[in-house]
């Protein structure tokens, strides 16, 4: 069979890494594929001198590429949600098969994609998307399918996870490492999106709507940073037997879904509490396979390469098929998606480490359980300090039963109104991922 | 769209576990495949009290269900090599598609199984055979499809690793773990399957076909199993850093492929080496992707059941499309599998963990440490004990750098013939896993 012909939007890091694995490993993926697979035309608005493209024809105008006949399947790799968002409409409109590594597209743009790419009949692939060289959505959207999926669980930003695995293995702080992250190359100068959980609720969003048959509503994630975080609290989890991750959270209950993505106490001895450095992790949790986890690396050239030309191999193959027997973009038929709202943050359920810095009197104890108590909090173990000299307070960690947010919320309201204690009380949520 | 029609061909554990989970999850199932996926029919020899299969209409002639012409998709959980070949053949035969969950049957028959599966143009689905609720073999055959694969390393026998948690963790002996597990239903009242690697070598001789393009060759797969294990080399490698798994290994190099199943010490920090009790973890070393780790329950009802019922909803959608788009059983195209013979255990290389009783004499040593330089065995680390009181012998504990098996089998003999050195060496061999 003849080749089928991509075309390459976008010649940065994954663009190269694309670029250079469907050329060194060619025989291997046609032998895979029964066909080949051939970039006919890159497009690039700056040239990549790391990038030996050969006699590959380049262009700068990426709706040419879009436009060119030739072309049979379009990979979309220049970020962002307006020019990417255009080319990508633009190509399904042309009858183009699409495959992205855009997160922050689908997650923002994904329902209006699909819609259009049912309409024109192609298929849109985005593997890539989330935790890089890891086979998450496929694992997800058919290697689970017989299962109802209760929770997923990521830590799928590797930037805010190298950040968390140095203050914890050196006891250094936040924004030490993070200058060094960025003098790395793992994080961004503008490290916002990392950092605060944007990234990452990206991914959570389409991980969710994959497990749970929902359509995307990134609005609806509700997102924590890891910049407030302290090695104080660090070093307390590590005495309880935890680990902090940055952690996304998406879980199906009675009330609607839950979307989060926040620091999160772990048991050290879960796997996923061993996931170190800028490596990626998702536990998926289904009624009949019970917990999951998959492994590897979240980001890098090759790694989200080897994702984006997995997803051309399942283009390759499924483009002749009948639409109506694909695996549907959001693992669910479109007209069997699901309206299951997704919960505010003070409706979802979690279990709570609470750090309290009191004066160190007799009663503080009891005014402190009193509080939770009224609202129906339970107290799973509690750790008292000596009090710190400079200040004399004393700070005193709980770690909570499962319980509402807003119980929470109000707990904390109350604890920060006694006398005896002091700032603000610090709160992170627990999961044990069972 | 009408729904699509099984027959399930036993309905022991995971027969009924099937039953359960597309009765359980039908709707959601019908939400993912497009279409219903209804047992038309069960085949059973004895009636399972614990399965209410309700209407359904059940027989005790496998062969009936086969040659009913009702029935698109047969699903083989009968077991064993002989019953099972004939079941699976004729029922190919007859033009239907079928799931396993057979690794046996797949291992040491598969190749004759997929070629004629080919000629009748019907999909023989097997992802319940390696790893249980893990989709494994959709991460490798797709997922990982841009990959040229380096190798592939898994916990995939739930019992032996059982056992060697218990051994670590309780610093209990082999036999009285292997008792409490065959007490608890993990082990076969003839452990003999899971203890001496049998079942992991049936499973790793498909993880490596689809790995690297080869035939099924179950005979060529080197097994070693756990039974010798003492708890004191047990502590030993935990004293060095390292745990000790029953691994299956497949590795691609120059000369050909490894294919082995034994204990293995792994770095204690490697995320595998974190897997404990019955669950399963495979790692996999791509080119492009790095090293990826995916990780879950192994065997049991609804895990296993969990990837049967995937592979149909994968089977009812291609089904319809043309078979040569479709992934192909050994994840290459079957003309282009490739002829790279397995190595015979002598050509393997691996780092080695050797115990040395010896005398307490001055010299003993040097005589080590010539008998390996001069095969070229490089020493990474050394650690020698206190003689132990009741016979004066000194166990020494070497850890080897890379080296063929051929090698060491040599040191070993040269070793043994020492007259300072006691019984014999013990060698097990060390996977870094990087």
């Amino acid at each position: 069979m003849k080749p089928v012909k991509v075309g390459i939007c976008g010649l940065g890091t994954v663009g190269s890494g694309t670029f250079n694995v469907l050329k060194r490993n060619a025989e291997e993926i046609a032998r895979r594929a029964g066909r080949g697979i051939e970039v006919a035309q890159i497009a690039q608005r700056r040239s990549n001198p790391k990038c030996d493209t050969g006699t590959t024809p380049i262009t700068s105008d990426v709706f040419a590429l879009v436009d060119n006949p030739d072309i049979d399947i379009i990979v979309e790799l220049i970020g962002g949600y307006t020019v990417a968002r255009e080319l990508v409409m633009r190509a399904i409109e042309n009858g183009k098969h699409v495959v992205t590594a855009n997160k922050a597209l689908i997650a923002v743009h994904g329902n209006e994609i699909f819609a259009k790419a049912r309409e024109k009949g192609v298929i849109v692939a985005f593997e890539a998307s989330v935790a890089g060289g890891i086979p998450v959505i496929k694992a997800l959207r058919e290697g689970l399918a017989a299962n109802r999926i209760n929770w997923v669980a990521g830590i799928i930003n590797g930037t805010g996870n190298f950040i968390l695995t140095e203050m914890r293995e050196k006891g250094r702080a936040f924004e030490d490492v993070l200058k060094e992250a960025q003098a790395l190359g793992y994080a961004e100068a503008d490290p916002t999106f990392d950092v605060e959980g944007i990234d990452a609720a990206h991914k959570l969003t389409i991980l969710a709507s994959i497990a749970f048959g929902i359509p995307l509503q990134f609005d609806k994630a509700y997102t924590e940073g890891i910049a407030q975080l302290t090695t104080a609290d660090v070093g307390y989890a590590e005495a309880l037997g935890y680990r902090i991750k940055h952690l996304g959270v998406a879980r199906s209950t009675a009330q609607g879904i839950e979307l989060r993505v926040h620091p999160t106490l772990i048991p050290a001895d879960r796997l996923i509490a061993n996931v170190n450095g800028v490596m990626n992790a998702v536990m998926v949790n289904g009624d009949a396979a019970g917990s999951t986890l998959f492994y590897g690396a979240g980001a890098g050239m090759e790694p989200t390469a080897s994702a984006v030309v997995a997803d051309l191999v399942d283009v390759v193959r499924a483009m002749t098929s009948d639409p109506e027997n694909r695996v549907p973009h959001l693992a669910f038929q479109p007209d069997a998606l699901s309206d299951h709202p997704v919960l505010p943050i003070e409706a979802c359920e979690s279990a709570y480490y609470l750090r309290i810095q009191a004066k160190d009197h007799p009663g503080v104890l009891a005014q402190v359980a009193s509080i939770l108590s009224e609202r129906g909090i339970n107290i799973e173990s509690i750790m008292q300090k000596e009090a710190e000299e400079h200040d004399g307070l004393v700070p005193m960690i709980l770690l909570t039963h499962r319980v509402l947010e807003q119980h929470i919320s109000g707990a904390i309201e109350a604890l920060e109104a006694l006398s005896d204690v002091i700032g603000p009380v610090v709160r992170i949520r627990v999961e044990h991922l069972n």
